[in-house]
């Protein structure tokens, strides 16, 4: 059973101020927690219901865990249909970016993306098409919000996020800077060379005024209908999918040509 | 001021059955509003907040509006944070879908999305790639949920979305069936033709079975990295921008050939 304690803890945890207080965030449901157990994330604490455990893949012994009642796991759940199985993580402590380490790949640079479901699914999305990390500026929402782990299918495990004052980092990087808006070159004639960073800017007011002055390439996913601007985790997606398949083009002309 | 039966009736229509019962949806926001009112929507009923007065464009003097308080605007709203501005619109009646509607085009055809923000999504991403319709199943989300209505931000005054039997239009279609699977040929690498349905799966068990006999092709996004699917709306956005490319560059080639 869980103290009143526990749960107030636990509860807290919904909220940003609170899980950085406690290093703590939470993970729901049986696949998403599996995947930050087997991952580089150090898992504190699983509750799962009994009807869970039936389903349950066996947790390593060295994870606390606890069976709870359905009532006690809807009052700590995030979700509104909770999902049988709630994890406290801890929050890792990343170096901070050094200015090289992202040279000789591309990385998307979130600018104030404010909606959870948009930061979970462009997190999912980069990590389908190979990419390792997301730099998020510091006014983007907590990639530990529940609702952006849960958005992010389980990929958060497996990606580096990044916060950072990404004014300062596009200002003073050695790499070409791509910006995503609507009156740009069409991204199907980007010529994206082999690294950069990908600048995807807030749902209602784009890229802020400070950083646009940096883009070397302003970059355009042409549009054919009256839609008056696509979702940003839409956008990501272009990029992400575009830059893989360009990436992957030239993995399979290089050896020829050094054959030649 | 609003009637007590005026609110019952607007909160009702935050749900299907009463939306079905009164012939009404909601729309929120100014910009959504209008949309809607410079469409071939019948716009019913406007209620704003004097706030949001100030900013408005001018509403033609045949659609009947009422000034109300941001109280009474938080009663009826559907929204957490209501945008001043309020309109009951009249659901369509579309004729039904006659199999040789859908030749020489594509058409995006979801076979069971339950997510609203998802579903509205597609719509308006659809539209940003010059599709003219989207075909839903009788289990997908309903088009006039609130929800749906705002993520699509407008697009759904322009698209024709029809609820049919999905399982009967492709058994009995003409045209080539795409299903956007796990496991199938790379998207790239596919002769779409001209025309075809590309069916969308629902977010947790993908296409139906009893539509993958269908199939003529199976079509894949190809993955890099180690996510495990990819959110519904980025897979419609996959599609649609690689048809949409695909149409283009055709439409650039013909006049050429023709010359010839």
């Amino acid at each position: 059973m869980l103290s009143k304690l526990q749960i107030r803890t636990i509860t807290s945890l919904h909220h940003k101020k609170f899980r950085r207080e406690h290093g703590l965030f939470i993970v729901e449901g049986i696949k998403s927690v599996m995947e930050f157990v087997h991952s580089d994330y150090i898992v504190q604490h699983v509750f799962y219901t009994a009807q869970a455990a039936a389903k349950f893949v066996k947790i390593p012994q060295n994870i606390k865990s606890d069976e709870i009642s359905e009532q006690e796991l809807i009052r700590i759940s995030s979700l509104k249909a909770p999902q049988g199985v709630l994890a406290l993580v801890s929050i890792p402590s990343y170096p901070a970016l050094r200015s090289n380490a992202l040279s000789g790949d591309f990385t998307l640079v979130l600018d104030d993306i404010q909606d959870p479901g948009n930061l979970g699914t462009i997190i999912r999305t980069a990590e389908w098409f190979g990419f390792k990390r997301v730099v998020c500026s510091a006014g983007t929402v907590d990639t530990y919000n529940p609702k952006v782990v849960q958005a992010s299918m389980g990929s958060l495990a497996r990606m580096e996020i990044h916060y950072t004052d990404i004014a300062e980092l596009i200002a003073h990087t050695p790499l070409p800077v791509f910006g995503a808006v609507l009156e740009g070159m069409p991204i199907y004639e980007t010529d994206f060379g082999h690294e950069g960073l990908i600048i995807l800017g807030n749902e209602g007011s784009g890229i802020n005024a400070a950083i646009l002055p940096h883009l070397k390439h302003r970059v355009t996913i042409p549009r054919v209908g009256r839609a008056e601007s696509l979702n940003v985790a839409v956008s990501a997606a272009l990029f992400c999918a575009e830059l893989a398949r360009k990436r992957n083009r030239e993995g399979d002309n290089s050896p020829v040509s050094t054959d030649l």
